[in-house]
């Protein structure tokens, strides 16, 4: 029931906690969770169906004799389906009518060759072509989702029909590649992800070579073994990296990989390029969402500041690979930086490629367009559908963490003096529960001890800052509860069955409350969620004179379905006025809208065919006052389609005003 | 002496004027054709030199056994080296030290295969792989600029030599590429460019068969012979296409061989496909400059609206190219928005390809830049700079045009009345001249009954927009002043010997005057020159609250070598007071620079590395008075590398001032 199994790993500040042991009751999620399993799964299985990606493993396994189909690394989306249905907790022929998800594995098992070797591309005619493309044949990286959902099918059920498998594949791999002088052949794969795999499978079996072949990988790629291009970040060695560079998907799962490695080895140059790359990375080519990625061309991160609204690339699995990528440095770390960007990027950035009915999806991610980019069911390169569905099934698992060592000083502290301890010293405060992510939801699980515990959390979040979390059981133990980074409000309060806890907690930390608990306590985190305005960056040359609007951890967008009468470039926004609120439970799964005062200012004379033309005069602009909704931007391309912008102008109160023929002598030095 | 010679073409409304009837005395261009002469061609030839260019004749010709060097592309450079040397009317052993330049043509001519074929890439090892890629390997390409260099030397200097040899190659192009039906190979060049040369060499020789040939290229094009991608324009015919797109230099040469088609053969849908293709580019496509371009990916033109400053492409050839469209389309139809373009499109996107100092050029032309873009003294792929020296050798040529016969309606006319005319009415009024740019010249030219007639023009134009045309000689025939279309001043007047004339001349036409004229008669076209202040179309996502400075035909921006006290993205311009201008004799060869007052306002709180943040509050923001200085956007990176913005932020007058905590109840509607 985990995903990321830091449990033994000794660099790894924090443990995981299962993610059956959180059961999800609100009213954002856990509709997702349930679309996912009763949609998004059969739905997908149908189009690995129709598309031939099933057909394929039935060729490989002798029982069609038909042409292969489709794109080389298409197994791959048949096993981030299976890992899906695993962390669904579904039985897969549970999946699909007429029980047609059961099929599914006996064949994919059938299409294995005698040595190991498992790739329906590869195979009968092109069988002598395997292994002769590393760097753009993806087989490494189709062995690395073959050997995670061989982890999520032992985890969540004790089977290991594929672990036996994917373990026979990764022993084939382990013998195949690797330095010379050990006889094997020096390559790493083209697209990286078969790192993390072979660091968990070494997790699940505590098989050492594993995690040496990862660390192999990891450290052979950047010496030009399969061509030395930036695109897949050959050029330079992982450590020596100084910015994020290529492929984007590729480059998020390497560092997936390093900090996996970071886990279990501890070499301190991993960590060091780790957090210099995310500091790169997020202070100069992230977008406001979360995204990666900005350019089309090679799916590549853009240079500094290259961040285009329209034009944006900013792939669904760039989003899913920073939330790994996240998760992984804030289980490293403890550092709560990691865990509200993960939670901004899942909001922003992950959920914007899912459609309202769980079954359309975005491939790129827009933060301006006019109505052409619209939802699809399926791609010819169908990664995304598939890894939104896998991480959206895991979810639960994202919620708690466990430690039983941590280091205080990136948190603020409250002890709570306890005058009637029984307990020893030494076992007080040393373990901890982290609470990452807020939403209705009951936590079982039980201390070291192995007294039971049970949390409630009580909230309207994200739509609502109030979380009351109840204690049932009782014992010594810390409780850190992420205080988000989005919550600048000063009157945020925690208090602890009613008294406001001292010192105040600092957003953008986590808050650790160390006593021993009774069962029944309860805390209260008041965050105040008022409408915060962005701007960027004025390197960001698309977003001068602009603002983004956030609410709590939900950016928001304005959209013609519910601005239809004005072009949305007009529209002018009067920061001045406070935004209303108002909650739709009907409306795309349920939201909540905003409503702001703005200035509708249309062109003084139309455009027509005009690119350029001179400034019109001042007094001619025509102004009249425009009621703006602006929905979440998770939300947008789920009606008519028309014009969608998230960077958006306003009414400038920064500005001194300087109206026509008003001469400022004073102010201005002549010119000669 | 005429590089488009459209003199017996029968669908082109005007004909050339030979570049050697006109004598610059200006101080803008005389000076540049003087140094292109004197450093741009003897530096260039070193280049050649160096680059081992012209190595590969010498080891095409036998006479040196070394492997061959460098792009398959490498020999056109030479042949555009050549070209411009004719134009430039410097007989070729003048050109470099000892006579070098003279080696030049005789190596070439004794590189040439028996059979005619020209190319030192495909010769000896490689002879095998002539023609077998088309798509890819420029051969057509290169002959089109070898014919080019053949009908420059025959023009300028008489002699046949390259003639001779070009024709030998054109002659084996054409039995070997054209429909399978008549036993020739169906294919098309990936590069465009062999269309034009094709139509001239028709042109010099009167021979039919290049002309179909030219035709062929054009027609078979868009049927997939070469794969059919968009990036080579082969995935739709010409006549069909509905928006540029692919590699722009390609599609703009493209273009040009259109232009010329139809000059011959007037087929109403080249006409029709190039006025469409004109219109969107220009409205949807193009960069305030004049270029084309906007991707680095594949050099090709963006979507609609895509047109990133800092990450332009904007290659100098695409703007070459764009002249080059420009003018044959003016001489197609007489429509002064050509002329206007074409002017508009030197002075700022051209002539930015060249350093001061005429020895170093820029492929890439950004319209925002740090610093780290800098000037080359060549490229290993090299076609910007021989094509920058051909353009502007031949400059001259593009200043006049005569007509016979011309249709009246795009011009606004003023008919003096001659009441004492000798002449029979069918002669008067059908020889014209037409002026399309302006500087300080004198055209020596003559009637068609053999009279000598010459036009003395006075003006420091682009600085000043004062015009004396005098006119010496006499006799009936019209002039065709081009009223620049950047001229929307009211007091624009055109006297003729001190009366003005009525009606008034109309910006962006050719005001006619048809008379018979007297010795002396002087005409003064008065272009007032006020700065101007652009803004462009709000889909054009950088220029969100930005405007451009123009002023006459020279567009502006700020440097960091005039500004150095400030970041220049915190710099607003007042454009509430008329900006000045100063004219420096000495800098960077005589330029006009604007002082405008601005305010500098720097970040309330430093950035550092936050990419996104909170709006800070208006109240805190530190303004002062900032006496900012634009210098001609041509003449940027000449000094020591900083901030360049052609893109400027104003103070907007047209925004209605709003104040914290200042209500507006009255005009925003209240939300639910």
């Amino acid at each position: 029931m985990i995903p990321v199994d830091t449990s033994h790993s000794p660099y790894a500040k924090l443990r995981p906690v299962p993610l059956n042991a959180v059961t999800l009751s609100d009213s954002f999620w856990a509709p997702r969770l349930r679309t996912v399993r009763e949609v998004t799964l059969p739905t997908q299985l149908t189009q690995l169906e129709q598309t031939g990606r099933l057909d394929n493993f039935r060729r490989a396994a002798g029982l069609l004799d038909i042409p292969r189909k489709g794109y080389v690394f298409d197994d791959s989306d048949v096993y981030k389906w299976l890992e899906a249905v695993y962390w669904s907790l579904l039985p897969l022929s549970h999946v699909g009518e007429g029980g047609q998800g059961g099929e599914v594995l006996p064949t994919i098992l059938a299409a294995q060759q005698p040595d190991g070797y498992l790739n329906t591309a590869f195979m009968f005619d092109k069988a002598a072509q395997r292994w002769t493309n590393l760097r753009d044949w993806h087989e490494l990286y189709c062995a690395g989702h073959y050997i995670q959902a061989a982890i999520a099918q032992t985890r969540a059920t004790g089977d290991e029909q594929i672990l036996t498998s994917a373990r026979k594949f990764a022993d084939l791999i382990c013998d195949t590649f690797g330095p010379a002088e050990q006889g094997k052949r020096p390559s790493v794969p083209g697209h990286q992800e078969i790192e993390m795999a072979l660091v968990e499978l070494y997790r699940l079996t505590g098989e050492r070579k594993y995690l040496e072949q990862a660390q192999y990988f990891l450290d052979a790629r950047g010496h030009s073994l399969i061509g030395g291009s930036p695109y897949q970040q050959d050029h330079q060695p992982f450590r020596d990296l100084d910015r994020p560079v290529g492929h984007a998907v590729r480059f998020l799962y390497m560092t997936c990989g390093a900090a996996d490695l970071y886990a279990e080895t501890g070499d301190p140059a991993l960590l060091e390029a780790l957090t210099r790359l995310w500091e790169r990375a997020t202070s100069r080519q992230m977008y406001l969402t979360g995204g990666f990625g900005a350019r089309h061309t090679d799916e590549a991160f853009g240079d500094d500041y290259e961040l285009p609204n329209r034009q944006a690339y900013c792939e669904t699995c760039a989003a899913i690979a920073s939330v790994m990528w996240n998760y992984r440095m804030a289980l490293l770390t403890g550092d709560a930086r990691y865990t509200d960007l993960l939670e901004h990027t899942l909001f922003n950035a992950v959920l914007p490629g899912l459609s309202a009915d769980g079954q359309h999806y975005f491939y790129v991610n827009p933060l301006a367009n006019d109505g052409a980019h619209t939802r699809q069911p399926w791609f010819s390169c169908a990664c995304c559908p598939p890894n939104l569905a896998r991480l959206i099934a895991s979810l639960p698992g994202y919620f708690y963490s466990s430690s039983n060592d941590f280091n205080r000083s990136p948190s603020s502290t409250t002890e709570v003096v306890t005058t009637n301890s029984s307990l020893g010293s030494n076992d007080f405060s040393r373990f901890s529960l982290w609470l990452h992510l807020y939403a209705d939801n009951t936590l079982r699980y039980s201390l070291p001890d192995g007294t039971p515990l049970t949390l409630d959390i009580r909230t309207e979040y994200p739509w609502q800052g109030d979380i009351t979390l109840t204690v049932h059981g009782q014992g010594p133990f810390a409780l850190h509860l992420r205080i988000p980074g989005w919550c600048a409000d000063p009157t945020l309060t925690l208090t602890l069955n009613g008294t406001p806890l001292d010192p105040a907690p600092i957003p953008g930390t986590y808050h650790e409350i160390s006593r021993s608990w009774t069962d029944g306590d309860t805390l209260t985190l008041h965050l105040p969620m008022p409408v915060c305005f962005l701007e960027a960056h004025p390197a960001v040359a698309e977003n001068t004179g602009k603002i983004a609007l956030q609410r709590g951890p939900i950016l928001y967008c304005l959209e013609s379905a519910d601005n239809p009468t004005a072009n949305l470039d007009d529209l002018f926004l009067d920061l001045m006025q406070p935004p209303q609120t108002q909650y739709h439970p009907d409306l795309l799964n349920g939201l909540m809208t905003l409503h702001l005062p703005a200035e509708h200012r249309p062109p003084v004379e139309p455009w027509n065919h005009h690119l350029y033309r001179p400034l019109p005069s001042a007094q001619l602009q025509a102004v009249t006052p425009f009621p703006a909704t602006a929905i979440p931007y998770y939300a947008w391309a789920n009606r008519t389609p028309g014009q969608m912008r998230l960077w958006l102008k306003f009414m400038s109160p920064s500005f001194t005003p300087v109206l026509p023929n008003t001469q400022k002598n004073s102010e201005t030095p002549a010119h000669a």
